[in-house]
């Protein structure tokens, strides 16, 4: 068992291996791109699913190598990515000739997403990026409580005037989304409402402004934290200010030094 | 009545009593969620009404507890979310039987921004977003400017063309909030004015110019004023220089001492 | 003549004058805000004219006034905003009694924007916005050359398809403009021209990237110059780093007299 | 032959070289613009032609002087914009008489852009902006992969409902990068599609949430990136804090020299 563990290891570390799946990943998405053409997918559709099966084989390989490979197979799941492999992988397992055919073409598509997975430096990226995201949180929850308030304001006050914007809590958080995108926001859907209640702009005055407003201060957040880490590479970097400093103390312990030797002298 | 007070501050600083009030909000935004169902009230609105009697009277005592507790009394309304807790509740009992439904009803709604003044956390950072305001007050006073001329411009040159975006101040204040969110300026407002007007053009292309100019200018001074509140705080947390500046001090005290040593020794 | 001079400009300095001014252009304001309401005008219009014509009087007394007080005549028109007071009410003498009515009721709005020049902080800053142009004519030279290379294209490209957005290089500068605030561009724009010219997108995504690239780069710039403004001036308030050297300069001063001394001793 | 090249370099950097090409550009641009009202084109057709020919040719003779003036030939080609300089140039001649008269006007309108390669503060700023591009390669790799996952997965999902935005994946990319504007997203897109399958909503919310996510980071990115550059030439500028360090050196150098001073003394 331990040498099949080896073996495995050898393989999954291997200088050819990750190129080999970066490979598969490409032509997972271009044939799923292809498929999408009609006429293309109904000549070669049998092709297709050979493919398909052939990339989802290996792609099972590599995660059964990578689970023997690891050394307690929990370390395995420990890299939120390698959950990410083993998920998509599963999932298309399970909805294997169940009549969701979406679902496994939706899969098929998610596979290409692995590409992140498999790239180190696009790996690392998206993983700042998601890092980011918790210190946006009570900016977020305020941002939620607003949405919130404002929807369930929002349908008591119009749902009887626009009941496609404003029929229930879902679809004025669905028009919400849409105002704060302020896509269509006037002309749409104020504008109408306005020739019926005439005071509705308050309502959506305040809720841009407000929204815009904290919007605003989470894209602060975000390249204020951007610069944070920037400066603290910076700063690990450029040890000058430590030189100085040490520069000084040993000078100060070289005067204590001469003042010895002066004192020695004077006794 | 001392008595009473020091039982009221124990009651509100035990620290079961944040959590209750958190779930009674938490309560309240749920049921007035779910009264925006239509078919949920006709059958159980009863029911909303009696949850929404007990959490105002427990809001009440809360609020009366805190009243007791605060040693001057005034002390307690020093703090700008007790006195919008305070007129909450109040207006809440103001309207209670009064034919205003739906004010009642956008009270009860508001009551869910309380989590705000509950929870520390979202309080300190509606705080700091409030105070980044008053930093914006001149070019805020400036923009106000700005809307006001072109309103009246913008009345006076298209009322009789576009009456329902230029009919009156009013109007054109809302149309000119439209205008600056980009939200349809050209297609809808723009361009048919200008088949009667071919010159309307400048006054929409200067409004956009000079508009979008403060706008951008608005946030970056929120950019800059959050960058300096980070500076001040790494500024405070870092004494690096301090200590280089202490060290430097020190180090000239020991060269004069050095110097009296040997001025002494010389005479 | 110079006793003139000295009255005027002790006028011009009292403490009462500028509030005067103030509350004069606020009444201004008020005027021309309320003539746009037609009903209004109809009843009381005589009135409006007569405020409007004491309001100039003050205006042109107040102009006469610095004019003399200041000490060699030029000066005056040496502050732009001097300048700007000046055509403002020229202007109104320039136009009185011609058929021109709609500019003399826009000289009239134009008033208003007299509070910039007379309150010192929205002086301030305009002048701060106007001084932070010039550092980005480069890249607005750019943006011009790029959006008339993209006119003069789109003019030869799509005049037969759209004349009403491309029919001469003015109608398509301004669909560029129009294009580049994201307004309706795909929806009104872009796709009735692609039903005829397939291949129109890529005008219009090379327009769309290229334009709001070198947007974010002028922003950035305009952000970039306000950090530039806050670090002088932070660097010239804390004055910590140039005492730390003074200190360090006099300890070398101190060790040099020390040697000194300790030779003189030798010898 | 190498009197011809010293002859050549002697003309191309005469200081009345640049300005007569600037003069040819701007003669052309306006050319250009002119060419495109019609009336004007049927009847001076024929000078714009000639002027169109003369600038040809000399554009043709600057860029063989520059040719033979550059040392080694291959150094002509080394710089970016003398090759696009040159290609323009070339290009004119090859779609000489060929039926593609639309391509021969945009080559002729595209010559307008040698006014960045001829003037050189845009040239810099232009090459500034071009090498931004490399430094956001990763993040624009993952914005790639998203926008083809979800092209794919529109397509699959509303190519039934919404052929004219979601037809074949072509489609799909450009009715993305239109909702990646917020261009009627909404109201033209997603609504229309919501009446057949009413959770396409969670795809659009999705492809915006992550879209502006990563766009906002190519953003700070920009910036980031910008200030660092300021902040290195500031940092270039300031050698105060090198001018300490050599202070605080030269003060140790010094103590050292009295401490043999003293020891010298001793023995």
């Amino acid at each position: 068992m331990n040498q099949l563990q080896q073996k495995s290891a050898q393989i999954v570390n291997h200088k050819a291996f990750q190129p080999t799946i970066i490979t598969l990943i490409l032509i997972n998405a271009v044939i799923v791109g292809l498929e999408s053409y009609r006429g293309l997918y109904e000549s070669y559709g049998e092709w297709f699913v050979r493919i398909d099966t052939f990339v989802l084989i290996i792609f099972t390989l590599e995660i059964i190598l990578k689970l023997i490979a690891a050394k307690p197979t929990v370390n395995f799941f420990k890299d939120g990515w390698n959950v990410f492999d083993f998920v998509i992988v599963l999932s298309s397992f399970i909805f294997m000739g169940s009549p969701f055919v979406t679902v496994l073409r939706i899969l098929r598509v998610l596979r290409v997403f692995r590409t992140i997975s498999v790239i180190p430096s696009l790996r690392k990226i998206v993983n700042a990026l998601i890092l980011t995201l918790p210190s946006l949180g009570t900016i977020m929850l305020l941002l939620g409580i607003m949405f919130y308030v404002f929807s369930v304001m929002g349908t008591f006050l119009f749902r009887d005037v626009a009941p496609e914007y404003f029929g229930t809590i879902e679809d004025t958080l669905l028009s919400l989304f849409q105002i704060i995108t302020l896509e269509s926001w006037a002309s749409a859907i104020m504008r109408p409402i306005m020739d019926e209640i005439w005071w509705a702009w308050t309502y959506f005055v305040a809720f841009i402004l407000s929204g815009t407003f904290i919007v605003l201060n989470l894209f602060v957040g975000v390249i204020v934290n951007n610069f944070e880490k920037v400066e603290q590479l910076e700063n690990g970097e450029t040890p000058e200010d430590d030189q100085l400093k040490k520069e000084v103390t040993q000078m100060r312990q070289e005067i204590r030094e001469l003042k010895q030797i002066i004192r020695d002298e004077r006794e």
